[in-house]
């Protein structure tokens, strides 16, 4: 605690008595349609809620809360390698600045549950095996539209994120998928939710479970956000095999 | 005052020596395009001002001047339960985050001026009449929009935003409205501010409000954003029975 | 140093210690993608990319590392002039908070490299010449979209952007439509880089470095900003005649 304390960081969230001293109403909509009904709904676990949670706020740049929601990740069965790796991943998904706000904050949490270096992922793992058919589909379709316009995009988008990134083993790719997708709806751009969503569901994120982290960022990411992407997921779903 | 500065929270802006030690050019467009220009437009009360800035900077969750606004807007006359409640507002429509960082600054802010508890809007207060044909017009657009997708949402649109949060009583329907409209613009969101604009003017928001509503915004959420909202504004202008 | 110390602003970026102590990967992608590699690409000097970079941050409103950000472009050879009037081109590009913010971080960076006030560019410098025709023709324009809507709009943008803002001789006209384009994409409003990137490839920025700042900004913006400015960029491309 003596590292958060320093920091002036608080793992812990704003009192019920703070919050009541501006709004007594969001101190109850905290207790009863966050706590006591959105978290406790049965159609996403409370491990990919607080996943879901932390992508949207690293993607806001909200450091507010962070460090509770940080915290109760960790209480929620969220690794601390996992942790590490959601970071890293929104340094490419969100922004580098994004996520240096974070990995600030995250140390300071890291600290204070005595989270040991040995427990975060290597710099250079052994990496998950490359789906070669599909990444060369992707390359050529990323070559054709963006080659064209920015060349040195094209590179970085293979060696450092479909070649490096995405098969860095520590974080499951359903779950890597999980957070690009809430990242992205958390900060409105529905652009990409299509491919995103449907390599979620390729690897696992079920349509009940995709709907429902839509519910979720409604709360986190402000109600506007979620119903922009409500039209894309149901395209997504109305076109997938079943 | 004790309160503020223990939190280190300043409720005075950036001073003219402070501000011109980096942009002289910034000193004198605050002073003659800010202040002694636009706050001084006939065309929108200082109070609606206050308002229409206070959501654009929780929005966009700007902290830095937050608490020199909130001061502001207390001095142009909006009350602190209606500060309260727009706070309460934002958390659904901008997102939980960044109503709880704004919570912290208006708590500040709140002690200084000695607002008391008692001043603040209950959490379950009697609530406004539901306009009943409206509200199952609205129910069922979304059910049948939002429904196959997310029906987490459905229920929460319903309970928490229409039937809860959009009748309390302590921020008129046209003010509500025009927080929601002005947050809409002020992140870029404008796919919704189609209906939320109609529904302030349906509230009494005249159009010649709203066009200032666009110009006040251009100067605090970036002239961008502004003019992505004029086309949406004209349609809505257009379309309105007269 | 000791004004920056005292507001407790840190030139320095996060050590790579600190950095190794949440996310080791990051700690790599910084050595060997940002530094080794984005940062020494030909394609766009390192003044521009110190350009793009501080635009990214200001329009992000993203302030934990735009202290050393801000210090390294003047590393990089951006003069505490032009950097006085970017921030001052962002209040009206990306919203005066944002400016606000980085006014109180610029402020310690200038005080610990001793940047004088002579330094800055007067309050109301001789503008540089206006295209008489240029303008005429995009006020009628603006005038044409936005006056039935918000005429305070279109008076101000004559006034205090084309006939001010634009013409201020501390940033160059290429410069300035630089920093425009790469905050536009940074915040994901795209609606407005055909404009602003014909105008900026008018002023003589090239294909390529407007190819190079898109991939720059990939990594300070994240991925899906620079995607969704990529079709857009095309277009422009495409059309300009050769």
């Amino acid at each position: 605690m003596a590292a958060t304390a320093q920091k002036g960081i608080h793992t812990s969230m704003l009192s019920d008595d703070d919050l009541a001293s501006v709004s007594p109403a969001l101190e109850r909509f905290r207790r009863e349609a966050l706590e006591a009904s959105l978290w406790k709904r049965p159609q996403l676990s409370r491990r990919d809620r607080s996943i879901v949670t932390i992508a949207a706020l690293i993607a806001r740049n909200q450091t507010a809360e962070q460090a509770h929601y940080l915290a109760l990740a960790l209480d929620n069965g969220v690794r601390p390698s996992e942790i590490s790796e959601i970071i890293t991943h929104l340094a490419f998904y969100a922004g580098w600045g994004n996520a240096m706000a974070t990995v600030q904050i995250a140390q300071a949490v890291f600290d204070a549950r005595g989270v040991a270096r040995s427990a975060l992922p290597a710099a250079t793992p052994p990496l998950l095996p490359l789906d070669q058919a599909a990444e060369a589909q992707r390359a050529a379709l990323v070559e054709g539209t963006v080659g064209p316009v920015a060349p040195g995009l094209v590179a970085y988008t293979s060696d450092v994120l479909f070649k490096d990134l995405w098969l860095r083993p520590a974080l499951a790719p359903r779950d890597r998928s999980l957070v690009t997708v809430s990242a992205l709806i958390a900060s409105g751009q529905v652009g990409q939710v299509t491919y995103h969503l449907n390599r979620a569901m390729d690897s696992g994120l079920t349509q009940e479970e995709a709907g429902e982290v839509i519910t979720h960022l409604a709360f986190y990411a402000g109600w506007p956000n979620a119903f922009s992407a409500v039209p894309v997921a149901k395209d997504v779903f109305d076109k997938r095999p079943r």
